[in-house]
């Protein structure tokens, strides 16, 4: 069994994705990062970076891991799904993962602070990320005009990775409404996040957790 | 022969020092980000996101791969060495390299951008950037209080991938000095600091790419 450990982030979300696509048994633990509970000692031990999403695998000695990123290639390479072994395929597929995790989920995360959470409105600092937002997704446009995926034509961990963070721009959640028009003109961005978003085990990850 | 399209940033440092340690032959193409070299049509087919460092491997075919961490990843591969291939080993490996990719790279980023390149400071953002900077020299302080390195006691692509960052905060380098009195209570930091600095592969990749 994996213990999954998570909350209602987009972060957490790629993890819960992975777990439906592969369809095996997880039990969900919720950390409430409203309520701080990222930083009591029994999960500093799973995940020493006091942030969710982490794991222990229960069939692997207990082997606790944490990162996002770290997390979907574990599970690929233990379950050998949606992240091919090796060649072009394997590393096409990695880069666009690491695009995620590097580029839009850091990037991403600054706008929806500085639109949504901070309590001073900066706006070069919106501005900024806006920019840096808008940039990102005419890649990612550019990217998915000439193929299905972010890796190519199959769907990956890259799609997973990107998915929860994408559909925040499209429905404002975080992000505060801004990407919206940006969005209605990036058509292949559109068509991936209807292609993904269509998914069965998208739909169910995306509703994990329930709190 | 692998073709590695750089400039002199902490990311680009991380595939000089990789290919160093490996001892492979390179070629370096310095992209000079401050005139918008990676904007080049001819940059963009190599690298999407426009951004260095990316690597095009000759030997396979002319596989282009972009992303700092999944070059690491790559060419650990292709090598057999810095990432172990199975088990717990290779798994903290990756969780402390995507720590860094999703969580030092671009914290320190954005604390770089708002203390030393924005024209308007902003107290508030730089607070913000500080304490987050500051959190995660924290993390790694207990990491490397317990390992000799990130990935537990063998060096690996995540000391690679975080020791052009960390130098970056004892130099003042890109992010101002204000980390420097941080540093000095962070001795396992120091100390690794030391330890990766000391590597000859380490210290011929910090000065590449001369420009």
């Amino acid at each position: 069994m994996i213990q999954f450990y998570t909350y209602t982030t987009p972060n957490g979300r790629k993890i819960s994705i992975m777990l439906e696509e592969l369809g095996i048994p997880y039990q969900v633990n919720v950390v409430n990062i409203s309520n701080g509970e990222q930083f009591e000692p029994d999960f500093l031990k799973v995940s020493p970076n006091n942030k969710i999403p982490a794991i222990v695998d229960e069939e692997a000695n207990g082997l606790a891991v944490f990162e996002s990123g770290a997390i979907l290639t574990y599970l690929a390479e233990k379950y050998g799904q949606f992240l091919p072994t090796s060649g072009e395929a394997r590393y096409k597929t990695l880069e666009w993962l690491h695009w995620q995790i590097g580029g839009v989920g850091p990037m991403f995360g600054q706008l929806g602070y500085f639109t949504v959470y901070a309590k001073e409105k900066m706006p070069q600092a919106i501005a900024r990320y806006t920019s840096e937002a808008e940039r990102l997704l005419a890649v990612m446009d550019r990217r998915l005009t000439d193929n299905a995926y972010l890796a190519g034509e199959v769907y990956s961990i890259a799609d997973m990775a990107a998915y929860p963070w994408v559909v925040n721009a499209r429905e404002g959640a975080f992000l505060g409404a801004s990407l919206g028009a940006v969005l209605a003109e990036k058509p292949a961005v559109l068509r991936w996040l209807n292609d993904v978003g269509a998914r069965p085990a998208v739909q169910r990850g995306m509703a994990v957790p329930v709190v």
